[in-house]
C-alpha cells in the first residue's frame, strides 16, 4: 500500500532500530538480578539471572562468529524450551543471522524441506534430539556443522552427525564481550515454517521489528511487569514461543523454561507452576485439561488468582475455564493466531462495562470467543467476492489481518501471492464474525487443516498420499473433534475394485513412510462413496458433521 | 549511526506504519463505548465516548481540508485540556499536517518566534485564549486563519483576529466519513518548542513513530488497561501531554480532561478525581502538594489504592509521597524527562527483590530517585571529555539518551548540532548517576535553566536582557528551591556607578517587556560583585548554594 509522506520529522536512517538486542540490553540494565529457571533433561531445575544469561549470549555471539556464521546466514535450532534456547533467541539473531526454528515433531521429509528451502547451513541441536537431526542428514547436503547442547563431553556423544561442536565448550572458550551490530529492524530474526495447508511448508520470516513490536504489545495488553513469573510451556520452536520470552524480557519478568515435556510430565510441571508462583503461561486446551485434573487431586488447592493462562490452538470449553477459576482463581484467556499472524492476534479480555451488563452465564459464554483483536492490528471480514462484511456478530466471512507483526509474504514462494491482498492484508483462511464490542468468533475453517494438540496436520497432503496408493480410488481426510487433542484425523476411503481386501494397517503403514506417527488418522473408514459439493469438491463440511461424535464417544 | 542490514525479512515499504491513526482506529474498534469526560470552561462536565470522538476527528479532518490545510502544513494549537484538544491530537496530524503545540504561558515574543520558525499557517485557539493569539498577530504575518473553539455563535466573539472559523460550525458542516492517508511513520506528528536553555526556542518535531512507540511503552511499563481512568492534568501543549492521551487510546482507558485550571482550581479537580475513580494521573510536585492538603481536609479519605500518580518536573519530597500513601493508598511515581526525550524516560517502579531487601526508610529514599530508564532506551553517563562512567551509584556525569522517542535533532537549527552525539545520543544537559539496579539520580544541572511549576525559565535569556539595561553592569539569574513552585528565579545585580538609585520595580518593569509575568524573579538582590569560576564563568553553583534557603524561609 502506498505510503504518504508528511512533513519530515526524522530521517529513517536516524531511527533507533527495533531489534532484539536493543530489547535485551535494557532488560539487563534494569533487571540484571531477575531470575531465569530452566528444567533440565534430568528434571532438575537450573537457576541463573538475566545478567548471567546476557553474558552467555555474548559468548554465543562470539562462538557463532568463530565457527564461521556470518550476517544473513540461516542457522537451524532443534531444541526444547531451555535457558540455552533463550540464549539462542538473542545471541543468534543478534549477530544478524536468522534463527530457523525446527519443529521437532515434523516428519523427516518436511524437516529436510525446511532446512533446504531456508538454506540453513548450521544446526544447533539438543543432545536428545540428535536422532531427529540424523534423520534429515541424507536429505540435506548443505549443513556445515552441528552444535550440540549437552553437559557431556563431546566424545561421549554417539552420533553419525559430522562436524560437531559442543555448545558449552564454545561458550567456555569465547569472550564475554561482544560489540553488537546496529541491525536494521527489517532484518529477519527468525524463520518459522507452517505446514498447515498445502504440500510444501511455507516460510514466514519474522523481522526484528515484528518481534520487538509484538513483545511491546503483549506486555502492554497482558499488563505484564517485573512482578510476573512467566512459564514457557509453549514450544519455543512454535512462532517464537508465542512471544512470551521476548515480552518477559521487555517487562523484566521472571522466566521458567519447561524443558522437554509431553502430556505425561504435566504433574511435575503443574507442581513447578505452583512452587514458583507462576502468573503467566500459555498452552493449548488439552494441556490445561490435564493440569486441571491434576489440581483437582491436590489436597490443598493452589492460589493462582494472579495467574493469566493464555489458551490458544482451539476454543477452551467453559467447563475448563470455570474449573480453573473455581479451583484456583486462575483465569484462562482465549487467544487466536497463526504462524503468519505471529500467534497473538486476539486476547479475550473483559471490559469493565460488560462485567456490569452481562449475566454470569453470558460472561462465560463470551470467554469462549477468540476475543478482542489486539491493539494495533487491522481486521476485515470479507465474503467470497472480497466485499467487506459488517461487524454485527452475525455476518461471517474470511478473516483478513494486517498490522505490525502480520506477515505480508511467504519467503521465496511466488505461487503463494494469492494469500495476501494488495493492500497488505493476510488472508487467514479462517471464517469468523465480529460483534459490535469487537469480539471475534471463529465460525469455520476455510483451509482444510486439522489441528491436533496445537499442531497442524494437512488433510490435503494426506489425501494426495492416499490416492497415490494403488488400492485407493478416492480419499478424504477431515479433522474430527477429540476430547483430548481438539481434533484428530479421520480418513474416508473408497477402494478400487479388486482391492477390497486391503487392510487399515496396510494403509497406515503406507502413510507412515511420509507422515509422523502422531499425524496418522485415528480411524480409517472404507466407504462406498464420498460426498461432494455441487462443483465436485469433497464436501468436508458434511463429512465433519456426519462423524462429529466419532471420537468423543470413545 | 550506520545500520547493518541482515537477511531481508520485510521490505520497509511493506511495513505497517506506526502512525496515530492506526493507533486510534483500533481503540475505536475495541473501546467504542469507553467514556471521555471533559471539564468545560464553566466547570461543568461534558461526556461522550471514543466512538463519538472518532466521528468528530473525521469531521475535523474534512474541515481542515475544506479550509485549505494540506499535507505537511503546520497548524498551531493554543488550547486547554479538553475533548476538542483530544480530537485535534488525532484529526489534525491524521491528515498529515503537523500539530504545533503553543505554550499559552510563553511571552508573545517567544510564542511569535515559535509560530514563525515553524511556518505555522493556521491556528486553532480556545475562546478564552483569544487575547494570547491577538498578542502575536503583529509579529506573525503568515497566519491565514484562526479556528475558534467555542460554543458561542462566531458573531458573539469579540476579537481583532481576522479570518475566523468556528470549530463547531466546521465540524457540524463536515462529513463524518474520511479516508485517512497511509501516513509514513517518520512524518512529523507534532512540534514542541523548548525554551529552556538559550535565547531562541528550539523545535522538537515528534514523528508519528515516536508517539506510537512511546504510547506502547507507557501502556506497558505503567500496566495500563481498559479498567484505568486517566486524568489529563498535564497541559496537552506540553510534550504531547506526557503521552497519556495516546497511551489511554492504546489501552482503551477512560479519559478525563481537566479543562482550564490553575492551582486555585485544585479543590474542584481533586473532587473530580475522587468522584470519577481516577487511577492514573501526572503532574508536578506543586500540584500534588496542594491536592494532598485538600485531601487532608476531607472528612472521609478517598480510596486511591489503585491510583498511580506520575510526578515529573522535579524531585517529589518523601513527605509528599508518604502523605499520599498514608491518606489515600495512592502511589506517587517519580519520572524524569524533557521535551527532547518526550517527557517519559524514567519511572520509579519497585522491584520485587528490593521490596524484600530494603528497609521502609530505604524504600522511601529510593522513591526520590528519578527511577529506572524505561524499557527500550539507551543511557550513557559521560565525563567532560566524553568518557563513559560506571553505573556504580557514585560516578556522576552528563546523561546521554538514545531510543525510539528521543529526538536526534532540532528543527532547522544547524547551530545546535553539538547537542547530539554522532552515535545518536541526545545530550540532556543534566548530570546524574546510575546505581547497579539501574536507578537514575539527577545530581546537578549542566544547562542553566530554572524550573518553575513544571515550566522552564531561561536564566541566560534573562541575564542577557538585564545587562542590556543601562543601569546594570553584571547580572546572574539562578533557580532557588521554592516550596510550591520547585524553583523560582533570583536575580543578582551589580549596578553601574552612578545608577545606584535604580529600583527593583524599575528592573521588573523592564523585564516584563520581554518576559511573562510568572517568569519574573521573585527577588532581585543588588550586590557588590558576582562570584565567578576560575575560567571567568558565573559560578551559579555557588550562588545557588548561598541562597538556597531564601525562598523556603518565607
Amino acid at each position: 500500500m502506498k505510503i504518504v509522506k508528511g512533513f519530515p520529522a526524522e530521517d529513517p536512517k536516524e531511527n533507533y532500530q527495533l531489534n532484539v538486542i536493543n530489547l535485551m540490553k535494557q532488560g539487563i540494565r534494569n533487571f540484571a538480578r531477575q531470575e531465569i529457571v530452566s528444567r533440565k533433561l534430568d528434571g532438575t531445575l537450573f537457576r541463573y539471572t538475566y545478567k548471567d544469561s546476557y553474558e552467555r549470549m555474548k559468548r554465543l555471539a562470539n562462538s557463532l562468529k568463530s565457527i564461521g556464521v556470518k550476517i544473513g546466514d540461516r542457522v537451524g535450532v532443534l531444541a526444547w524450551n531451555s535457558h540455552h534456547h533463550f540464549e539462542i533467541y538473542y545471541g543468534l539473531p543478534g549477530i544478524g543471522a536468522v534463527m530457523v526454528s525446527l519443529n521437532l515433531r515434523l516428519a523427516p521429509k518436511d524437516l529436510a524441506y525446511v532446512v533446504n528451502h531456508s538454506g540453513t547451513s548450521f544446526i544447533i541441536v539438543d543432545e536428545d534430539l540428535i536422532t531427529v537431526a540424523e534423520s534429515i542428514v541424507p536429505l540435506c547436503k548443505n549443513i556445515r556443522a552441528y552444535i550440540i547442547i549437552t553437559e557431556k563431553d563431546l566424545s561421549e556423544i554417539q552420533t553419525t552427525l559430522r562436524h560437531l561442536y559442543s555448545y558449552e565448550d564454545l561458550l567456555h572458550e569465547a569472550s564475554p564481550e561482544y560489540n553488537w551490530p546496529n541491525l536494521d529492524e527489517n532484518s529477519a530474526y527468525a524463520a518459522n515454517y507452517t505446514t498447515g495447508t498445502t504440500g510444501k511448508p511455507k516460510g514466514v520470516y519474522y523481522s526484528h521489528r515484528n518481534v520487538y513490536l509484538q513483545a511491546m504489545m503483549f506486555t502492554a495488553q497482558f499488563s505484564m511487569n517485573m512482578n510476573d513469573v512467566v512459564f514457557q510451556l509453549v514450544p519455543m520452536f512454535h512462532v517464537v514461543g508465542w512471544s512470551k520470552p521476548q515480552a518477559a524480557t521487555y517487562a523484566g519478568a521472571k522466566l521458567i523454561f519447561s524443558g522437554r515435556w509431553t502430556l505425561d510430565d504435566l504433574e511435575e510441571l503443574t507442581n513447578i507452576m505452583v512452587q514458583e508462583n507462576v502468573t503467566v503461561s500459555g498452552a493449548v486446551p488439552a494441556v490445561y485439561m490435564s493440569m486441571l485434573e491434576i489440581i483437582r487431586k491436590m489436597p490443598q488447592k493452589p492460589d493462582l488468582s494472579k495467574t493469566r493462562f493464555i489458551c490458544g490452538g482451539s476454543e477452551p470449553p467453559i467447563a475448563l475455564m470455570r474449573g480453573f477459576w473455581e479451583e484456583t482463581g486462575g483465569e484462562i484467556i482465549h487467544s487466536y493466531g497463526s504462524t503468519e499472524a505471529m500467534a497473538i492476534t486476539t486476547l479475550n479480555l473483559f471490559k469493565p462495562w460488560l462485567k456490569k451488563e452481562l449475566s454470569e452465564a453470558e460472561l462465560w459464554n463470551l470467554k469462549k470467543k477468540q476475543g478482542l483483536i489486539t491493539s494495533g492490528l487491522d481486521i476485515k471480514l470479507v465474503d467470497e467476492s472480497g466485499n467487506e462484511l459488517p461487524h454485527d456478530g452475525q455476518s461471517s466471512g474470511e478473516i483478513l489481518l494486517r498490522g505490525p507483526w502480520i506477515t505480508t509474504n511467504y519467503y521465496n514462494a511466488p505461487e503463494t501471492k494469492g494469500n495476501f491482498t494488495e493492500d497488505g492484508y493476510y488472508k487467514s483462511g479462517d471464517a469468523g464474525s465480529l460483534d459490535s464490542e469487537g469480539f471475534l468468533k471463529i465460525t469455520d475453517r476455510i483451509k482444510d487443516v486439522i489441528k491436533s494438540g496445537g499442531e497442524w496436520i494437512s488433510s490435503i497432503d494426506m489425501e494426495n498420499t492416499l490416492v497415490s496408493h494403488q488400492a485407493i480410488l478416492e480419499a478424504s481426510v477431515v479433522g474430527i473433534p477429540h476430547p483430548k487433542w481438539d481434533e484428530r484425523p479421520l480418513a474416508l476411503i473408497v477402494l478400487r475394485a479388486g482391492f477390497e481386501s486391503t487392510s487399515k494397517d496396510e494403509i497406515l503403514e503406507y502413510l507412515s513412510n511420509i507422515f509422523a506417527k502422531w499425524q496418522l488418522p485415528d480411524e480409517i473408514l472404507f466407504v462406498e462413496s464420498i460426498p461432494r459439493t455441487s462443483v465436485g469438491k469433497l464436501n468436508k463440511k458434511l463429512i465433519r458433521t456426519e462423524y462429529k461424535d466419532l471420537y468423543s464417544k470413545r
